[in-house]
């Protein structure tokens, strides 16, 4: 089976194993006395304290650890829009990884429509029985509206295309800047990709709606769309990419991607594979670190990056060092917030995320600025750091 | 703490555990071939399968094996309307046993509205990770239109509290007549309760919709509500007691449920406890069939109906004998729709449901018409009936 590529043995594995999770009973049913407490009638009373209280369902029900993937399949992966039922695997696979990287208990919620109303109206409508909605693989711009208009549903909402991305894309700059020297403050950064993932990094980098006392902005974010830098003369910017104007760009620099990147510290790619080569990175101010995040043919490859002289290069694949992955992030966000009964993901729990996961990496070089996505050691530090920082706040 | 009551240990327990049910993984996430596999970049390939034919989300997914349990905490257990959030309790331990006694992975969607649009919205969108639904505790009227109008969804839905009932009720009754050499043909029946399961068991036992061989229709049955026997010449009666006449009550017998009684049969009563004594049983026919649901009170105590001359008494009780339990039932029927890849649950699947249920009891005697609703090798024997039945049609 090992000839095989990872696509066809995917398709076999999910055919044998029909559903990569299922549902486990945490007690047994073997007399009337295990049937009485836990259905009729002795659940009538754990009914009634939650009547009461609507509180104690945290304290009473699977709601104390589960999550919802939610998914209107608009945007799933580099597929594109292939619908709900569609993105099915994807959403089982996260719901896989929070298991297995953090104990928690998330289940798919594969909506099966794209109307922006409808599907904020279907999160809110089911959210009793969740402690948390991981949003996923919703196209931009209607995911930010969705995110948005859920903050206030009393359990954390967390898009993790745009949050879970900028997190590790922070946590590799951080680490980046301890391997070579530098200083965070001093970074002039190219973002390549004005979508979710681009949007939220422009974000977070430049510390938009966050006071915490170890975040100070990077010096400058340019984010380019398919027309090149996104700047306050060009016309019909969606309002989306007039919002960034806020904070990224306040220099207004023009031009195409190739033109912003002339002396820019980092460039970050969100966008598609192989559009840089190796004069592009000796435009760069000295020792770059690029981060090329598409997938699976990244926005330059690593040796083609070393040859046009990038100190730091980092791959959203597994068979180059410095892999970028989201997997890194959103176990420890979700189980820091079930922990601390938190009812948002804040900047400051986003924050301590990032710094928490730089921290994973003892001596940051420039061939290991993040831990493998694999080590599980990982969440349960960004977690920890994540409850912390809620708690402070509450 | 065995000297607590139910209701206090299943509080202290429902602390403890937190959720009575979890997620498992079904595959290890070990190394970058588990991870590749299982998520990017090799999950592209069975989201494309199903994006090319969307039935494949049957053979690739968890839709293969999940049902939803959805509330919406209208009318949850003898506790009447007590919102989403308290019904969640109840939802956890059903999706508990569906697990223990048929190995679906079922999952509570408590939703947080009373509106039927919105809950029949919410059912449609959610639809594409779920196999089947189970609805639960919904008040009557709105439990008929939801179920009703969601029956072209492509998935079974299936109002337990109405059909799960129902079928334990008829295969209660075909045992009746087993062990008391009756025919079902010549019954004449009272249900108390015009409900959900009322009017479910009187559909069922009229054999509405159905062209089973083996379904024959009891002579008649009476509906009474609060008011007495439900007939046609009864001033502003709902649309939903209205259409009940097409099937019940064909001689139009008027009076209050204790003039109906009158050389009745069998009486199912689906309504509030200690309502009837000895004196009403011994105004029915010869060796009358009692079977008093109401809980924790049933609409007669065992004694006091055998005291009026009751030749089989069951109650939903389990410290008397026939208790009849609807776990006898979903788990099975949910078996056999998931294994049959049925799109609808039928008049012809919920009769033969009935019969092997029946034919659970080897010798049906008056003390022992049902199996024990612990007894794991019913619902495989349901299960199968129930599969060949929708195959059958299909």
């Amino acid at each position: 089976m090992n000839s095989l590529d990872y696509g066809e043995r995917s398709v076999l594995i999910h055919q044998q194993l029909r559903g990569k999770i299922g549902v486990m009973n945490k007690m047994p049913v073997g007399n009337r006395d295990d049937l009485s407490i836990a259905y009729t009638p002795g659940v009538a009373k754990p009914c009634e304290v939650i009547a009461q209280d609507v509180s104690q369902a945290r304290k009473l029900t699977l709601k104390s650890n589960s999550v919802a993937v939610v998914s209107d399949g608009s945007a799933v992966l580099g597929l594109g829009n292939i619908g709900s039922h569609a993105s099915i695997p994807v959403m089982e696979g996260k719901a896989l990884l929070f298991k297995e990287f953090a104990n928690i208990d998330a289940w798919p919620i594969c909506i099966d429509t794209q109307d922006t109303e409808s599907i904020i109206n279907t999160v809110r409508l089911i959210a009793p029985v969740f402690g948390g909605v991981n949003l996923e693989d919703i196209s931009a711009p209607r995911c930010f509206e969705v995110e948005n208009r859920l903050q206030g549903l009393g359990i954390p909402v967390f898009h993790d295309d745009q949050h879970g991305t900028a997190i590790v894309m922070l946590a590799a700059l951080i680490n980046s800047c301890r391997a070579l020297g530098k200083d965070i403050r001093d970074l002039t950064i190219v973002v390549n990709g004005a979508g979710a993932a681009g949007t939220a990094i422009a974000r977070l980098l430049r510390c938009v709606g966050q006071e915490d006392d170890r975040c100070e902005p990077v010096k400058e974010v340019i984010v380019c769309d398919s027309r090149g830098a996104i700047h306050g003369d060009r016309e019909n910017l969606s309002p989306e990419k007039k919002a960034l104007l806020a904070y990224a760009n306040r220099q207004n620099r023009q031009g195409s991607l190739r033109e912003v990147l002339k002396e820019a510290d980092v460039f970050i790619g969100v966008s598609v594979g192989g559009i840089l080569d190796s004069d592009d990175i000796k435009l760069m101010a000295e020792e770059p670190v690029i981060l090329a995040m598409a997938n699976p043919i990244p926005e330059i490859m690593p040796d083609e990056a070393r040859r046009g002289g990038a100190a730091i290069i980092g791959t959203g694949r597994s068979d180059f060092p410095n892999q970028v992955n989201n997997v890194l992030v959103f176990p420890g966000i979700f189980r820091g917030a079930l922990d601390a009964n938190a009812s948002q993901i804040t900047e400051a729990m986003k924050i301590a995320a990032a710094f928490a996961l730089a921290d994973c990496v003892e001596n940051p070089v420039p061939e290991k600025i993040l831990p493998d996505p694999l080590d599980k050691s990982v969440a349960p530090k960004v977690a920890n750091a994540v409850r912390e920082a809620s708690l402070k706040a509450q």
